[in-house]
């Protein structure tokens, strides 16, 4: 599906609309000197496409289609559905999103729309429609994007109210006792009479700890349902005049992030929006492990993704004004994207926006448009790409899977285990230790096929899931080997705690519960592995075997001498818990004796902060090589520069 | 009065509401096992109770009540006034809470509603009414909880406006330019026209500070009785049912605290909710003067007092989960409690929630329901308080009284006299250095007699009340020995400062007068006492000695060499004023050089951390030694593990 | 036009309706006694003037004015507008300021009238009319204050929004596609259809940086010149009364400055409220470059100028109380003021309130009333200011002008440059280091004549202005020396990135362009001079030479080797350009190559934070030297204590 175009290809974000026309022509030739093949249009320019309630000007957009076309180049068209004109807010109260103060949100940024809004909807559709018919025909016009940068519904206005408890009554049959009960609201004397009583989690000055958290919990279902309906709600619009449209949206990972396995379901290439920090790491080593969300986002559709947007110059606007990329971090960070699996590249932006509240947003052009250092690295990079004409239909083999949940993602959010605790940052200790030993890893979610794989990483799997713990034991019965960490098989799907001794469905595998836990947070206790030390911090569970074998030991608190993580044999296979969160040493070492174990290629040669990958397509490999760190370093008699890449091809 | 019964017990708080009656009879089986005599009930169960409006539903309760009294299990049955149903907020908006901003609390976790509401009062006394007739004749409920941690009314809406008119109103006999003159309203041009101009403090962006101090300090005297008149209001309504009803609350501390001494007035025992720190304390002493909080409480009615809550696992809820209590923590804790004065223990909470917000608020029984460390820790508490058989009736004999004055606390709240300035700290020091040579100290109020005591510590009498003035003079002149700190004398009972030289009424009985102060904050100054040197800091008087003779002069600043503390003869007795604020072993040879002059007993060789505290009936003794430390001392050949405790009856 | 008096004079700021009239006649007493020759009354006295809607109250004004009249003190008499009464308040809404919310201010504190409400208006001008009207032909009384330190309007109710609305159709004539272009509000579809669709900044949820800055910038214009319109309309109502009326207001720099110089052009001489810091500086050296401050009152109107509030006491208050003033400190800074060009010194204020939120704000009395340390201080300043009878028409000569624009300041407001970056702070490492070297700073603006100075400093002039660029030109070209630093030539009027390489204007003075910039705020890299290290921090522009010379180079980073900074020979001048910010050595070096290569009278030997500055009067020179450091210090063979100054008159 990725396959759109054939090769692997970069490209241009770029607004006509903020530019005099008399640039457009030098700009389209500057940017075929450069090698971009494909330039996205018109995701904020609502305004410009319909000035007025009802009147539509799409002659500037025709004028620059064309242009683009006649020169050859690829268009990416956007829905400007992120940003309706002033006059809907003004004229359309309800299309204004409502904050958690139970206020209306005030215009003038971006993103401040009410996607349950009728009103809304009634724009939406008809400025798509108009955009999706005019350019129907269109060839050039290889994809739409949805929106931008979409994330979980966070109104709460009259139509996200009704909206939240009409999706409250379907899961419940319409039976308010039910929901009483799954979610305990008899505590606090919280139970609703009826559905009409739910209202969304407004209140400014509330923590999310502070609110039922099973309610909570759905809410952020809701929420993200919320935003997936919205997508269907346009890709049904543009289908309806261009049936085989191919669609994308550009996501990116907030704390809002809905569930966009989800999302990428409904659409035909995954995309992402690829800002790796600019600041320098107070260790050396930046953006530590990039390469997870890279993975992630291939793991959206397993496959092949976009990059819509990739950095191209320093940050500002929402903060100071970030340090520059040094040289070679820009195309550095474009051949990472593209090991992992990118197909596409398009950079943020072509030019540097004079006015508006994104000036200081760097695009690869600065404000005076002469090309410079890095509009040079970008041109680089495009001409090298060109020139190796990789082919997009290639494959990265993995012989682990990470489960990354967004169950778990929501229900962490909602409750914050111990200090210093989030799930992202659970999910990166597996994922980092893997690939740190060249060790692809696949990031799947709950309904993926496990059965390829050697290896299972399944990272605080917080709200239990029967399925998950099924398709495990049949997994490790088979010969697989898994790794479960503490906070697993804590919750039913309602976000209650089970009443069963820890990690619940998945202890069968494991051989091993929980007979007490620590939530030491940022403190820390030693850690014993065989004759060798790490430290554990953050949570400690207390281990009571029944039938595993001791893999780690606390060497300190009360619990000393006591179990911190074991190793089951199952069936076939192999079942770790972790039952604390070690040191990336710890991890590591648990990385190599599983790659060991289970017989998995893997290189403990590869420098810290160095990410290798490789795309195959026949026989024929193609190796991207990054140093992702302030420091040189030396990998198979190659010497690695700071941010230096290399790609090879056998 | 506290002697309701005759014993010391323990007891747990229970929710039989939350579980399945499958579960209720196992749970009253274990109970009874594990030494449980009391049972806390119902105290958020209105929703269960009144499911909707006017129906009333105790069915569940009447089983649970009967199940416990068949087993011999005392209760005490809460109202359940902290937490409203939905159907109730929704239908009447006025008993939602108002913000600061202005705006309506939204529902969702407890405590929201606001107790001026005349509907609220309504529906409150229907309930109160109800419970209190249908359980009027049941001997085996032994006393009522009125709400839950009830703190001063800080709600902002049209019923708490006009309460606080009126209570302005008769303070100042209806005569407005009265009230303008007393808080000097003419500053700004704050002047009233009648008192319908008031309102209560309400606007988010206003820091205390800001708003008018002697309004501010009304405010919150206001919000403090409005307090008691809920609690007179609900007293009034259980009496009505039954006259002799045995009725308390279960207070706590917090930034909101009420004149508790006031409200305790009206019940029949005291009673706190105890919950010392769980995390590490920095120097290895956690809950340094944990003791003064239960002095505090003891002080309250002068009188042995009890706990409806204690801490019985890790916190989660309000903020991440808090680290496990350590071995010995929880029943360490409960015995010094019992130490203190406490004849009832009731543990927070026999199982761990599953459902709402505070399911990782720990109880004695996990999520699974199966006894583990914490829950054996409790029941080994238990069976050895049984064992014991400790009188309630006995007596702490202190020779010692520290006046903790909510006025005080009111006051300072509203403004900030230096960084780390706060009147708990003030209070705390003192009572510390007491406590550190075990000398005991009751915690009293302006209303106690004094005469009954060889010393009388008074930290920063800020706001000046004549008869504590009077009665020292008094004291001292009789042969007592007071110890006043700096900040005292400083304002009349409206808030304004008076036109006299510092320390005002209390210059008197310390023949000393305050010439300058410097308010140094986070800063030190070196400060000797004859060869010994100690460290001032937070706030510096200059005095001016006018008959007394130096205690300590400070070494650094530009009042070198001046003197910082004073210590004068006065009749037949001696009165310091402490200028600054010392360190701790300041306040300790301090201490030891009064309790020495006053032939207090006192005992030196009591290691740092270990409490040391002694209940009396008739000839015997019953003396409690806890070790509050992470580190293992000695004491009279005793060896005390960390939070190690021990009982000594001679 | 400061010549209002002859000599320079001390007084105090006084609040008689704060006192019983029994104390009237000993305050004055005290006063003659100290030296005191001016009286401020009434600034927020309304409430006490018109206690009632329309009825008036000047009894007691006319009283304490009859008193001080006899006494020979002379009077500056306030407007009492920044404090309607609360009356007001609760009859007329719309008096009250809007928060960034949306909500209405809740009154209680000070300032938060609406001055764009026309009912406010209507009440300021009856009161101010009685005022003028009542006291017009009174001699005694030698000035009038305009409100109280005033702010730009922060006000977003509907009359701000109407006068915004109508601000901008006055500056786009009308043309709302004008200002859609100007403001590049096609991006995020930000573009109006009319006027009425504008608002003011409100949503309490924005930072400044997320709007559109060109907006904000408008926005910050709109409202220094809403207060300046405030400022006309009161000077129109006293001279319709008195058509000779002195007038001036009380300014202070806060995050709402509006633009001074234009305020002051209206007024008779300009005034401050001057309260250095009293916490102790970490580095010994407090308040740094408080030599900035009055340099830029002075610079507010070219003229010597007034202070009408100086620090008297420790503050309280709005924060905890601060220290106490150090001996020397009160009229040190005193003298520092008269030194840079006070001709008036009012202590605030004579005595501390005893009621009010200021009630730890201190005075030079202590709420008791009795001279103390810090009145003998002021009382020795007046009385050695007295003796010496300095002349107010003298003259401080500056070979050296440092322009300040308000535009720059609202402009960096709205946008961070880098982490650290601040316009204030760039603005003043350029004026300590000629300072520190004893050569005289003028602070000028965009409109003054800089014909006469030797050396004009340009910081970060970010928005461009033709005619200043127009006017450098020049300047340099007829032997002036200039120095730009980085981030100048940035934006057009309209708050626009212009297309040009920067410093655009400034280019063709300085020979130099901007290849690239790298914003690494609080990071480093080392710089060198010749063989002189410095350091570089905040923001590195990478310099391209285009006839100038290289000035400073980088040492690290990827532009190691590149150029930092530049200078230029230009005509008969020099120009420097500073494209980093380097450390205060490294400015220190330049003012004195400057100094040395001008032929300016410089002194290498001041030591640090020694303060020294010369009044002159014909051939009389009046030179104040003020050690305003913690540490003692030698100059020319006398030594300083902390804080001591000197006087030397030759």
């Amino acid at each position: 599906m990725s396959n759109q175009i054939e090769v692997i290809k970069a490209g241009v974000d770029y607004y006509p609309e903020h530019w005099d026309r008399s640039i457009w022509e030098s700009d389209i030739e500057l940017m075929l000197k450069s090698g971009v093949k494909v330039v996205r249009l018109a995701e904020f320019a609502w305004s410009r496409l319909e000035p007025t309630e009802g009147k539509y000007d799409f002659e500037w957009l025709d004028d620059i289609i064309s242009r683009l076309t006649k020169a050859k180049l690829e268009i990416i068209l956007g829905t400007p559905t992120s940003c309706p004109p002033v006059w809907m807010y003004r004229k359309y109260e309800e299309v204004r999103h409502t904050e958690k103060s139970g206020l209306k949100t005030a215009t003038g940024i971006r993103g401040h729309r009410c996607w349950e809004s009728p009103v809304f909807l009634k724009f939406s559709q008809k400025i798509i429609s108009q955009m999706a018919k005019r350019y129907a025909t269109n060839s050039n016009i290889i994809a739409w994007q949805l929106d931008n940068e979409l994330e979980s519904n966070s109104c709460n206005c009259d139509n996200c109210t009704s909206a939240f408890r009409e999706h409250l009554k379907k899961k419940f049959n319409g039976d308010i006792k039910k929901l009483n009960l799954a979610y305990g609201l008899d505590v606090w004397s919280g139970e609703y009479s009826n559905f009409d009583e739910i209202i969304t989690p407004i209140g400014a000055q509330y923590k999310p700890g502070w609110l039922n958290p099973s309610y909570m919990l759905e809410h952020a279902r809701w929420a993200s349902e919320s935003t997936a309906k919205f997508v269907d709600f346009q890709i049904a619009t543009i289908r309806k005049e261009i049936p085989k449209a191919f669609i994308t949206t550009n996501s990116c990972f907030t704390a809002h992030t809905p569930d966009f396995h989800k999302i990428f379901d409904r659409l035909n290439v995954a995309a992402y929006d690829n800002y790796p920090s600019l600041y320098k790491a107070e260790d050396g080593y930046p953006n530590a492990d990039r390469g997870f969300i890279l993975d992630w986002v291939r793991g959206l559709k397993d496959d092949n993704f976009w990059l819509l947007e990739q950095v191209g110059g320093s940050f500002g606007c929402w903060a100071p004004i970030s340090p520059a990329p040094k040289p070679s971090m820009m195309d550095g960070y474009a051949w990472q994207a593209v090991g992992h699996g990118a197909n596409l590249i398009m950079f943020f932006r072509w030019r540097t926006a004079t006015k508006g509240a994104e000036m200081f947003c760097h695009g690869l052009l600065e404000h005076h448009g002469i090309p410079g250092r890095r509009f040079n690295e970008f041109a680089k990079f495009c001409t090298e790409l060109n020139a190796l004409e990789i082919p997009t239909d290639t494959v990265i083999k993995s012989d682990v899977a990470l489960l990354y949940s967004s169950e778990q993602d929501f229900a962490f959010r909602v409750q914050e285990m111990s200090a210093g605790f989030t799930y992202r940052k659970q999910v990166e200790l597996l994922h980092s230790a893997f690939r740190g030993i060249g060790v692809n890893v696949d990031v799947i979610n709950e309904s993926a096929d496990i059965g390829k794989y050697k290896v299972v990483l399944l990272p605080t799997h917080f709200v239990s899931d029967d399925l998950v713990a099924t398709k495990l034991e049949k997994f490790v019965s088979d010969g697989g080997t898994v790794v479960i960490t503490n906070r697993s098989g804590v919750k039913d799907k309602h976000g209650a705690c089970l009443m069963h001794k820890l990690p619940g469905d998945f202890a069968k595998i494991c051989c091993v519960t929980v007979a007490e836990y620590d939530a030491i947070g940022e403190d820390t206790v030693p850690l014993i592995v065989g004759d060798k030390k790490y430290t554990a911090s953050t949570w400690n569970d207390i281990l009571e075997l029944c039938g595993a074998k001791a893999y780690a030991i606390y060497d300190g608190e009360y619990y000393k001498g006591q179990v911190a993580a074991s190793k089951n044999f199952f069936g076939k296979g192999t079942a770790y818990y972790l039952g604390t969160v070690g040191d990336m040493a710890f991890y590591r070492d648990l990385a190599i004796e599983i790659s060991s174990d289970t017989k998995i290629t893997h290189d403990i040669t590869i420098p810290k902060g160095l990410d290798v990958i490789t795309r195959n397509k026949g026989k024929t490999k193609y190796t991207f090589i990054f140093n992702n760190s302030y420091t040189e370093c030396e990998y198979k008699r190659m010497t690695f520069k700071p941010f230096e890449s290399k790609v090879i091809i056998l």
